[in-house]
């Protein structure tokens, strides 16, 4: 099919719509259940408590330095059950594709995403495509829903936050961002900026064997660890203090956003978590979390304050403090 | 909100986003799973088997005599669960707004959302909101995702039809997309046909307690009762033949499709369902069909032959026979 370009017959639950799927998708992510072809994928599980998910990627341009729209979609997802505590298992996948579309993009994408479902251990089990008429859509949209298990024991929210967690960051800041941005603007200077996306649940496999007492995981995508930390402080009714040196963030990536204006703090991760846990669990869960690839630069970046309830303090590199608020206005559309 | 246009400022993840979210979205869906703002929900679920569904809503335009997108992305999604034998428990909706989306429309959507939930007895427990800039998409598209619980005894699926077995239709056919082109190209005459968007699943749950030897269900969607039928002869090896003079269109909706040069066949429904079961079964569940509103013109279309496996051959009403192929070529784009 290669050379080929996505038609609106590829959509119609037709001949062609098919085609693609029995010869291309179902081959691509070969596994029993999504072979069967029904209107959904059917699986037995144990008792237990589920974490549901969904997600739709939009990037632009759905190729950039360190993945594609492939990875972020499987990975996205496989992150956002992960951090509500849960072992991602069955992901879903729906398309919409631009008439026009090149298949071998397409091809290339799906085995991405394969590959990402291959590295996460999950298995996508059912999918669904719409092609709409060129100019309806720009080349590709992936939704991406996911089943997750979680284990006894485990209780993550966003409102679970106390006074005096200590608040880990599990690597550097904004890379994501600026690896599509560097790419979708074509900048005259080589940057060695690549995307940070990776699927975050074998290191919180890694956190929860230590100990089990995180209160909050959460990744920062959209809106950066700004805005995540503020949602946080928002459903615990805390405050939130930060240190500023404590941040890390990649030399090349700090050049970018002082050379375009970006604040690193409100750009895009899609590999990164923040943990909250109590200060007696913090050095084991980070000690942890170093030892894994993903976690290798893991840090305390601060804590939970019973003041200023609501809001995010960062402690500055020179000595003074300010609030750090949600982002408003949007810097980078279609980052994720 | 009203009279307000979505920004892209409503996407980015920063406070424009959370305001969307906390103030529209979240209390329009009101509901204590939804309402924790995590990045998934959870729930207890017993042991046994899930089904778990994926479909992404493109069409244009997004209302529509009889119904709306946000009423499509509902039942569409509660259909193809109940076509796995599943009772629709929990769904998750992802949309993708164009910048310049009247608020009041997405208000509008979001209701018709509620409402189809709440009839269909299924609960939104997660979502996500992308908006891309004007021209990126048309629009809006809704992906909904679902997971339902498959009773013990329960065992559909497409691979499963049985020579000898008797095919029921449980209505008149091609209405959804007649009615979506009629409103789409603005006919000059007025029509009175209107899209026929409900949840079958209390359909499917008062067929299973007549009978469970149900051994395919299928929604006829995208593709029509052709290209269903098709997928059913190829996935169960097995040959179809059905009655031109046994399948139910309305007159109005015939006259519009002879008009317009349409084959009712493979124009999309979005309430009707296909069975296939035994013959012994059949008048029974049959008889269930034809007390529930939705099932009251439901009746036999044809049968299950060893002869011509992978093919579906229509006696038709002038007496000869011929193959009915699956939808080649796309008539009608953007129909769900």
């Amino acid at each position: 099919m290669k050379k080929e370009l996505i038609l609106l017959d590829h959509g119609s639950g037709g001949k062609m719509a098919h085609r693609l799927i029995s010869e291309m998708l179902v081959p691509c992510f070969d596994n029993p259940l999504l072979s069967r072809l029904d209107d959904g994928a059917v699986f037995h599980l144990e008792e237990g408590r589920l974490a549901f998910s969904t997600d739709t990627y939009v990037v632009d341009p759905p190729f950039f330095p360190g993945g594609s729209i492939g990875d972020l979609a499987i990975n996205g997802t496989v992150n956002d059950l992960a951090m509500c505590g849960a072992e991602p298992l069955y992901l879903s996948v729906g398309l919409i594709l631009e008439e026009g579309f090149p298949l071998s993009d397409l091809e290339r994408i799906c085995r991405h995403m394969r590959e990402a479902a291959r590295r996460a251990r999950v298995t996508v089990v059912t999918g669904d495509t719409k092609v709409v008429p060129q100019g309806s859509a720009d080349k590709i949209f992936i939704n991406t829903s996911g089943i997750g298990k979680i284990p006894g024991n485990v209780a993550v929210s966003g409102q679970n936050a106390k006074a005096g967690d200590r608040i880990l960051l599990s690597g550097g800041i904004a890379e994501h961002g600026m690896a599509v941005l560097a790419q979708r603007e074509g900048l005259a200077f080589d940057t060695t900026i690549v995307s940070d996306t990776a699927p975050l649940n074998r290191l919180v496999g890694l956190m929860f064997e230590t100990k089990k007492e995180i209160h909050v995981l959460r990744d920062p995508t959209r809106g950066g660890v700004g805005s995540t930390l503020n949602e946080i402080a928002l459903a615990s009714r805390v405050g939130i203090e930060i240190h500023e040196t404590r941040i890390p963030v990649k030399p090349q990536v700090k050049a970018l956003c002082d050379l375009l204006g970006f604040d690193p703090l409100y750009v895009a991760n899609e590999g990164k978590l923040l943990a909250f846990l109590p200060e007696k669990a913090c050095d084991s869960v980070l000690e942890a979390m170093q030892k894994d690839p993903l976690g290798k630069d893991a840090c305390i970046i601060g804590e939970v304050t019973r003041a200023h309830p609501g809001k995010v303090v960062m402690k500055t590199s020179i000595g003074g403090s300010r609030f750090v608020d949600m982002l408003t206005g949007e810097q980078l559309p279609r980052i994720c």
